[in-house]
């Protein structure tokens, strides 16, 4: 018999990338097309069977599921809803439309979830059924897993972990509020932490050389023992640290997993951040608690996040 | 054939009630003891055995199953495990003894949990899947359920939302932190919001003509109009009222329930709570989310969430 492989989609604002995939979470084939080029998602979804049928490299009847992963995609509704960085409207039927093309189960869920999922069935988390995933990248996303499975919730809105609100006061939020944890966490975050660093203070520091700050610089200034890069971690890692005691004390994980641009910093972003954690946990969580980097690597993570939420379907 | 009973048990610091319950939540018979006259829980627990066996009201094979809602009852272990009113050392083989006594399967978890498992089984939330109850007593308790199942994490600690951080360098928590929820959001929080406000105003209240200051006599104060004690709802409602747009972020859940004896305030707390909380959440959320009273009477509902654990394991 034919190896069994799923589709996984990875939709973001300016690429769509898809691949199959087979249960070890090895890409079999890939693609890519500009999600840009698109005027709705009937076009890109059109394209994109095409694309599966036409290619070469494996039997087509070898697809069992589709799983994609985007922006506000909601698992309950099949659709992307109200996604900022999408120009198709309010509600896109993804799962309808890609099981109009394909006759195969399809299921989406948003990025953060994804990451949950990969992790669940190719990363750290492959026997854990109670654990976190914290994706830091432009904002602060997360995928939550309890009883086995991601949080949801009761609309397909849950497991939003970035809006706590950490600081009264607080920096303004793009949800409208206030001191959320990912205006201080995030690659947003840390850059506008170092901007007041170098607004408020007289330190010397290489980032105040550079055109443009970013997580990025910030994390190669610090790694060249810069202080005021590496005060920059240690003021979001405080953050992030107090939170993940909060979550913690909610959810009780066997392990939370950081993922995405940020957390490439490694025992820079960890080793401080599971300092203030363990400072911050209920006595009977200290010690107890797994924090480490996600096992997924970041460039393909998406699209096995992907294909992870398809084989999970698949395997439940 | 005779109806089925479970015997549900209420341990708490001074009395432990138990009682035999039908699936409807009639209390058929029901007895206590002073858990202060007991050395240890083995005698307790042969005392409650001689005391079913002994009853008249019903036939004793009719119980099928024994729950137990205990502080610091863990779910898994069976035990309660540190609790900090009870003598009868660090980790109590609950489930164990329990079951070597009447050889019924049976199942122990904490107040709020079997708050929220009440509420399930006999409250408003009998069709729910995703809903939290807040247990307002002298602490903040939680039982937060997540695909129709409570929330207890990998090692049965899980969903204590009293101690996210509400104030950063806030009052200090008995939980070695400071500014969780429920040094505002409690009894004992409520008391010492009407304290500091005492201490730091000179407004009059019938509050500075009280001997003691409780959540009750606060909340009598205010139902006859008093300033200052409104403003201790109205403060109270703040933090509950923000900490519940947090709790719906990351739960999205389809109801929210207050217990205990600070909810009976009622619409005095719900209100405010509801405003707070509506201007807090999230755009996709707001309007969408009940807060209410739990339907549980507050004077049956700890053996009646005892039961209910009883009932909902043997229905799953």
């Amino acid at each position: 018999m034919e190896e069994a492989l799923v589709l996984g989609i990875d939709l973001g604002g300016t690429n769509t990338v898809f691949a199959l995939v087979n249960k070890a979470g090895k890409i079999v084939w890939e693609s890519v097309f500009p999600t840009t080029n698109y005027s709705d998602f009937q076009d890109l979804s059109a394209d994109i069977f095409k694309a599966c049928k036409n290619q070469q490299s494996v039997d087509f009847k070898q697809i069992q599921a589709i799983g994609i992963g985007a922006p506000n995609g909601n698992y309950y509704s099949g659709c992307i809803e109200f996604a900022p960085n999408l120009p198709w409207g309010d509600k896109i039927e993804v799962v309808n439309i890609m099981q109009g093309h394909f006759q195969l189960p399809s299921f989406i869920t948003n990025d953060a979830n994804a990451a949950a999922i990969g992790e669940k069935v190719f990363g750290h988390a492959q026997n854990m059924k109670e654990f976190g995933v914290i994706t830091l990248g432009t904002g602060l996303g997360s995928g939550i897993v309890v009883h086995g499975k991601v949080l949801y919730g009761y609309r397909g809105f849950g497991g939003e972990f970035g809006h706590i609100v950490v600081e009264n006061q607080g920096r303004f939020c793009g949800c409208g509020n206030e001191g959320c944890l990912e205006t201080y966490v995030s690659a947003t975050g840390i850059k506008n932490t170092a901007i007041e660093l170098m607004a408020t203070s007289k330190d010397a520091s290489i980032l105040r050389n550079e055109k443009y700050i970013s997580g990025k610089t910030i994390q190669e200034a610090a790694l060249k023992g810069d202080a005021l890069a590496l005060q920059c971690f240690e003021i979001t890692a405080k953050y992030l640290g107090k939170a993940l005691a909060v979550y913690s004390s909610i959810f009780d994980p066997e392990a939370i997993f950081l993922f995405g641009g940020l957390s490439l910093a490694g025992d820079l972003l960890l080793n401080p951040t599971r300092k203030y954690m363990e400072e911050n946990l209920l006595a009977f969580h200290k010690g107890k608690i797994k924090l480490m980097q996600s096992a997924l690597d970041n460039n393909t993570a998406a699209i096995l996040g992907a294909s992870a939420l398809a084989w999970d379907e698949l395997s439940s």
